[in-house]
């Protein structure tokens, strides 16, 4: 089931609900209902159970879930038995952050490969090597990657985009602090940290 | 007016709005439309009707808005006459890049202190200067400071987050991927990357 859409909300929760089921003693879990998941976790029972219906249909009456099946699907959801691979456009410090950034992998994905056009920060980084940008394409075509992340200024940003939609890229999340236009079948999010900040600055001083 | 509770939408555009504004002549654009503005900028009418009613009530019917008071309602609803101060606690690579983030500005914010438990990064940022948490306390009461950026580990967030709040801060975002706990009254974001990321990656995969 899944990967169809679910919300960004029951996404997080995936490997908070991943953490608790894989720690569980088999022999004593081999079945696991909503309620008990809730209550391990001091959730709400009805969030809960939407969650996992969403992921992996209704539990069995009084059983709930078969455990396994609800970690298969649970990872299936996440792709986290076969991470996917991203690539990232920009080391500047932004970049070199994401780059340090262990969380990508508890949600299935990697970052394969970084790139940048100033040659004095290749291959600096300790985890992930930062290439040169000419080698861009040949390592997203052989590599068929379909996400991208865009940490390079706004004055760039949109060549940069371009570039991941030429190369097969059809899903970019955009740090840069600029407007971007990509082609119908490509989904572009705008990550803009300082509006975070200001939305949260208005809500505190209503 | 504004201040109370405007969309996320919406404030992302003020600095659009604000950028044209002050860009036209003065002595041709006494008055303007919410059309005329829609049209500039290539966004839909009713979008920039509705955003504009939130922030500085219903035009003039025919002559639109008086730009000069429109500007003002803007730059209030950003606070960026008068710029909102933040704190930012735990100076690595992710904290280092926020404090370089050029953007806050433009939304009204300025970090106006850094801290962190080692002092090997202490004094290392060019912009702003880093200073050892024990100094937190006094920075905090002695500039009322309202806001603040999260960006230790998960390990140290809970006690970050606490300190926190006992200064008097009352909206915090936070970068680290754990959850916190804070009492009724603030409000606490969560600012998750890894799960950006994720939910575009679900999006593109259906």
């Amino acid at each position: 089931m899944c990967r169809n859409g679910i919300s960004k909300a029951t996404l997080s929760r995936i490997p908070v609900y991943l953490e608790l089921l894989r720690s569980l003693p088999e022999e004593r879990y081999e079945h696991i209902s909503a309620t008990s998941i809730a209550r391990k976790l001091s959730l709400g029972e009805v969030q809960v159970r939407k969650d996992l219906a969403s992921i992996s249909g209704a539990g069995k009456p009084k059983l709930g879930y078969v455990t396994a099946e609800l970690i298969e699907n649970l990872e299936n959801c996440l792709g986290s038995d076969n991470l996917t691979s991203a690539v990232l456009v920009g080391a500047g410090k932004l970049g070199k952050a994401l780059l340090d950034y262990d969380e990508f992998e508890k949600f299935g994905i990697r970052i394969a490969a970084a790139f940048d056009s100033n040659n004095k920060v290749l291959n600096i980084n300790s985890r992930i090597s930062i290439q040169p940008i000419d080698k861009f394409e040949n390592i997203c075509r052989n590599n068929d990657i379909k996400l991208g992340i865009i940490t390079v200024g706004a004055g760039s940003a949109q060549a940069v985009c371009d570039k991941m939609v030429e190369c097969g890229i059809v899903g970019i999340l955009n740090f840069a602090p600029c407007n971007l236009n990509v082609p119908a079948g490509v989904i572009l999010k705008n990550e803009n940290i300082a509006l975070s900040l200001a939305h949260l600055n208005n809500q505190i001083s209503k």
